[in-house]
């Protein structure tokens, strides 16, 4: 092999996804993960402590948009399947294409150093050092609990929804009074299951900006097969479109006592509920809006009332995180990291990132169609843009896909999938070819000690 | 006092409902409730054994159809109030018309006896016997379980939904394979409930004819403020426009799995659930068609297939029956009741029923509107038709209603409350008024020992 060694930190969607593409592509690659199994997010208590999973959750995305390209969802399953499916789907992809044995266990990467003149030196838990030319960081964005930042202290019990696995674990939610930060899926997910009269609680949501609640079924059909943005017409123009035909699907959130949302429809991430209008409509969880401060068992909101509360659960997403990485070197403050393409970093021609986006409707295709890009890069058949170009181009998208968005961390990493793919396939994997065949930077290799004795340290 | 004595049996919807009518008209009545408080149905935990309600149950009529005409629901409410909250509806409606000084609690009607000559003997739990010129039978029809009829033998757990609390009450429903059978509002709440991932059921529902679904919300408001049939267009004009725009709210049951329905949409009482096409959707339920037997722990099905199951619980819904009469004298085999106007049964001039039907898209306006009529008969204002009239206007109407649905118990009283409340108001009671002016036959009185001494038994 002539091409770069290179190392995948994790096994979750995005590093198993990267794996199967350079495995297809044959190139000189270890993927580590700190678990003893792949799957990530979507391991069901993992032990590595990366899965958010909660018992009852179902992925959002159907299965006829969250597909693999390559590797489609068994017929017999669900439109929106269960965790334990998605799991089983993985580790059915990870199978069908031998990328078990690529990926080594239980084998974290404690940090990774890049070497003055390029490559990396990674401290691994298991093996210890470990070198490669290329990193590709695919070490998710799901796991790292970020908490809502309030003054005061609230002495009941905090936890976060990353932590939440049902009524009973790992704390008994029932006949509690408890407040849920948030108005994600999480949030609305988990406010739906406490707020069930057989638990007996008293459930209240927060929420600073509100929410947009979409179905997940609309005429009988998953919502999202009719979700389809063209390149061709203007983006703006699209959404548009969409906010005209709301009303046909469920709504203004006031209807249901949701605060009023302090963006329009589809200008921030929707929250995906068929039950959430429905348990504020039955009076079962209440909703409130912001929160001013804590004190002990209060929670005082910027309306001016004050509750009391045993349990204050935040649902309010998390923060990227790269724990391998000094933060002097490179960080995520606010969830805010300028990629190209949510791929390069500029500046730095030996890494990249995959699966750093919330790509809508899906992620699955998202990241599949991103490791296409970084294969072709790593087998020389791909060059990015130079640095300036690069920053003008992240300009661009960031304006393209959030310049619309309310601006919280939840929303730094919104991009439509539609238009990515499209962007990617037609124009941006075409100019690269012709950049590399003019002579233009591709993946480097050669540069660390791993790289002579290609293969020895599997 | 000069008119007749009544007596009312039960302090539910319907006997409080009449209650009050007989209070406003200043008649001498007695209503006898078994139990020790009002609400029937709605009084969760009724010591009188005739409450269904379960611990998530909130009604599937909005607000705004359900109020009383006379006394609207508080404005705090929720669009689809809780049982609790119904339960203080009620209470507060018998405060403001101080109907509880008006109810015997704790003294049912053991039995009620036609005289020779007119007029009702009753035997009562607490009193004896006592005597009314008039019975109004309002004892209501969702508290006498309907068990589906197989062959063979179920060795597990056999349980009516009538007898379901919450999943630890009355049995633990926790970790078990179910089969629910029935696809009524009642069946899909439970399939729901239980279906919930965080119990570990494996939950599979049973149904005969499947049915159509409808979510509670449309556009975010209550889909039933959208229902208003009117008098003046043919009701299978209106039935046909309904089911053209169908698609756009919840598609085809088979969407869900549910097997192909029996019928049209409308053509029989459609379900009401936003939870069930979710639960179905997602795997966490299944559905299957019809029961062919039973056989031990195994579940054999009309399509050739058999299950284990721990627990079956019938979800069937009820008998329409009056423990107080001689079953030779008056009953509702299958329940088939052929009453004028859902009230009077020809040929017996002392008694009315209240309550007794299926009333889309709301009950206590429908049930208010026929007391209205009784307080009329009662107070000489109001004459019905001779028998024979009666018997022809039963067989028009049953075929107005009922003679596009499909043909089951549940279905033989269906109607639609703003066609009967036309009918009613506009036709009905004016031409018994007519008739009663021209000494046509009202209500009759002085024909029991009681009705001397009126008021004495109080």
């Amino acid at each position: 092999m002539s091409g770069p060694t290179v190392a995948v930190i994790g096994a979750g969607i995005s590093g198993l996804t990267m794996s199967k593409m350079l495995s297809d592509y044959g190139l000189d690659f270890t993927t580590y993960e700190a678990s003893d199994r792949i799957g990530g997010n979507w391991a069901f208590g993992n032990p590595n402590g990366h899965s958010s999973a909660y018992r009852s959750l179902h992925i959002d995305t159907s299965k006829h948009q969250l597909s693999f390209k390559d590797y489609p969802m068994p017929d017999d399953y669900p439109d929106f399947p269960h965790h334990t499916q998605v799991k089983e789907y993985l580790e059915g992809y990870a199978a069908a294409f031998d990328l078990n044995a690529r990926i080594e266990f239980e084998n974290g990467v404690l940090s990774a150093e890049r070497l003055p003149d390029g490559g990396w030196r990674l401290e691994t838990g298991r093996t210890g050092t470990r070198y490669a030319d290329v990193l590709v960081v695919a070490n998710g964005h799901h796991w790292d609990p970020r908490f809502a930042d309030k003054p005061g202290e609230f002495t009941g019990l905090t936890m976060h929804s990353h932590h939440y696995i049902d009524p009973q674990d790992p704390h008994d939610l029932t006949g509690k009074r408890i407040l849920i930060i948030g108005i994600g899926n999480s949030a609305a997910d988990i406010a739906v299951e406490l707020s069930s009269r057989t638990l007996r609680n008293e459930v209240v949501l927060s929420t600073r900006s509100s929410a947009w609640i979409v179905p997940k079924y609309f005429g009988g059909k998953p919502a999202d097969k009719y979700y389809r943005t063209s390149p061709y017409v203007p983006y703006a123009w699209q959404r548009k479109l969409v906010q005209i035909m709301q009303p046909l699907t469920a709504g203004r959130p006031e209807d249901y006592g949701l605060p009023t949302p302090n963006h329009k429809f589809f200008e921030a991430h929707p929250t995906q509920s068929v039950e959430l209008p429905l348990r504020l409509g039955s009076g079962d969880l209440r909703a409130k809006g912001d929160i001013e401060r804590f004190d002990g068992r209060t929670v005082h909101f910027a309306d001016g009332t004050a509750e009391d509360f045993d349990v204050v659960l935040h649902a309010t997403g998390y923060n990227i995180t790269f724990p391998f990485f000094d933060p002097a070197f490179l960080s995520a403050p606010e969830n805010h990291l300028r990629l190209f393409k949510r791929i390069f970093k500029p500046g730095l021609d030996d890494l990249a990132f995959v699966g750093f986006a919330q790509a809508t409707p899906t992620l699955f295709p998202f990241v599949e169609c991103q490791t296409r890009l970084v294969a072709a890069w790593l087998v020389g058949q791909y060059s990015p843009p130079d640095v300036s170009r690069m920053e003008e181009v992240i300009t661009a998208d960031e304006q393209k896909y959030t310049a619309h968005m309310v601006q919280r961390p939840r929303h730094t990493q919104q991009l439509d999938y539609f238009l990515y793919e499209h962007d990617l396939r037609a124009r941006e994997i075409p100019a690269g070819r012709k950049r590399a065949a003019a002579g233009g930077p591709t993946a480097p290799s050669g540069r660390t000690p791993d790289s002579v004795p290609a293969g020895a340290i599997r």
